[in-house]
């Protein structure tokens, strides 16, 4: 028997953004209340939290009353500072874990990890300088990318060599952070899994979404996607295999490239993932309380999807379209309440029902 | 042109029951605040908004304080004081507007107005006394329903008298309050509409749902529900000249009995209503997200249903089937996280699709 928290119980979030936000709203539905722990002023998940902790992650009294005042605690983006985490660990329990968190922060230990589960990645090599870097383009040629081993997302932190002699600048672009050097993949498409797994062990995974990015960042996920039954099930097995390993609790987000002769896991982040958000047209329970579900001992819900969905991220100024799609048939408007519209800025999603 | 709120806009909402709670996780999904005001303390809505006052209707400070803070207001509930909307209503807009409030609140005038717009309801008379009261006994005979003008809800404030020797005690139990004689309809089914009306003036009604009762309270709502299409045509047909005659803002819940000759409207509640929290499961825009669109000049969603749904309200200790409610296929749960199970207390539903 796994312990079960009762309504009213408080779920501790580091981070603030759309995630937190959604999360935030699913825990509502279980009769939770959410704390959210956030650095920056009016995050997202303000808007819809019980309670909402204004502090840097180095603030240890903030911290321990953040700890105190909570259940468990759960996190919405895999770059929490560790020094945040050995405090709170010691405090309250951490779910997902945080192997699933210090792997996933470390392309390098990730590759390790998925290659150590008999997994496919693309070519990797670690990379600390030149040295390392003029091997890793002899022995996995070009082009291919050198990302920072750290803190990348949404394209960041990254830098494509397309011949050897631009590797020199590539390096001094990511400002000497230690990197890997990753060959392309000839990928026909790429696909993501969104996986949960229980406090009790059991797992249930969404059906996988087919992603196209745009500039590095995920422009929509459709589902089905357009795989083979068995690429569906490879899918399935291999986001299984990371959470048993892991002894993971909670949503993981596992992006694949399928080429023509296999599923090669390109990374996993451990939290609810934006190429998930269609569960919330799709299927009866999404991905947010799947997770909630998971980190407060409740049994994973019925993630079958019941209908086809494609789902769109509004980037920057998309948000002057969304007069035109607020009239759209079948069209759900997720918007994250953002002050400010940027350039690359997530400010919503829709859902399209398909 | 109407106005049309932007992201980060405030909606006040009067209550801050499941109603108001839900409407809050609706006005997030549109980058919308909400300001909770409530009497009581730690409402249900409190967990979600953004923030919430803690003060009594008659308190005129809190009022305006509130009034300030918000960019519209609407309510959960139908019995807010006339006073206090006095003062709102100098202050910001109301939406829906005070005449549907004002008719809803009231059993007498409400049956009067379905009347003159040519509606069907049951046989009824204004009961001041024990004479009004032989007199509507001997015009509709018994057995029949004596309810208070105002503040009856869920089956409370009212009275079945039997037999005419029954009425005097009948009248006794509603402490002298201004009532209405209401004859039973031999009714086949119970049906309820959730409509609504843009800012615009737009109209869209969600598919009819068919509705049981058990003690007074609401049981199941289940869509779609088994008339006839032409019966589906006249209940929204029915919904939309109320809400065009009320010239009404919003979302309305419109309560009908089925006979075999006829559609009998019972009542209508000016708010969002549990007979239509099935829209979560069933359509792209629920009646919640409906109700925020119409009330800050969005154009009205599509609520058009895609699945056959059966919702189902957990009452009192019905609570205690939640862990096993967990773990059903196809089933969505909705806890409203009142700290306190009572007899009869709505503590959350379910949607099962069907």
């Amino acid at each position: 028997m796994t312990e079960t928290l009762a309504q009213g119980a408080v779920i501790g979030i580091l981070g603030g953004g759309q995630l937190g936000r959604m999360l935030s709203v699913a825990a509502s539905r279980l009769g939770f209340k959410t704390h959210i722990f956030e650095p920056g002023a009016n995050p997202p998940a303000a808007d819809v939290a019980h309670a909402v902790t204004t502090a840097a992650y180095e603030d240890e009294a903030a911290l321990r009353a953040f700890a105190a005042s909570v259940d468990v605690i759960t996190y919405e983006f895999e770059n929490v500072p560790t020094s945040a985490l050995d405090l709170l660990e010691t405090l309250k329990p951490i779910r997902p874990n945080r192997r699933a968190l210090a792997i996933s922060q470390d392309r390098l230990r990730e590759k390790a990890f998925l290659s150590d589960l008999g997994l496919s990645t693309a070519p990797y090599a670690a990379v600390d300088d030149s040295i390392d870097l003029a091997e890793a383009i002899a022995e996995i040629g070009c082009p291919a990318i050198l990302k920072t081993r750290r803190f990348g997302y949404d394209g960041k932190g990254q830098a494509v060599i397309r011949a050897p002699e631009e590797g020199e600048a590539a390096l001094a672009s990511l400002s000497g952070a230690p990197a890997v050097y990753e060959g392309f993949v000839d990928f026909q498409s790429e696909i993501s899994v969104i996986g949960a797994r229980g406090l009790d062990g059991a797992i249930a995974c969404f059906d996988p979404g087919q992603n196209v990015h745009s500039n590095g960042i995920l422009h929509t996920t459709t589902v089905p996607a357009t795989i083979s039954p068995s690429q569906r099930t490879d899918a399935v097995l291999i986001a299984a295999k990371i959470l048993n390993k892991l002894d993971y609790v909670g949503v993981i987000g596992v992006e694949l490239f399928v080429t023509k002769d296999a599923l090669i896991v390109n990374e996993f982040a451990p939290r609810v993932h934006n190429s998930g958000h269609w569960t919330q047209a799709g299927c009866a329970v999404d991905q947010f309380e799947q997770h909630i579900r998971a980190i407060t001992g409740w049994p994973l819900g019925d993630g079958s999807r019941h209908a086809d969905v494609e789902m769109e991220n509004l980037i920057g100024d998309d948000m002057d379209r969304v007069p035109e799609l607020a009239s759209k048939p079948r069209t759900q408007i997720h918007l994250y309440g953002k002050a400010e519209v940027k350039p690359g800025r997530k400010m919503g999603h829709i859902n399209r029902i398909l």
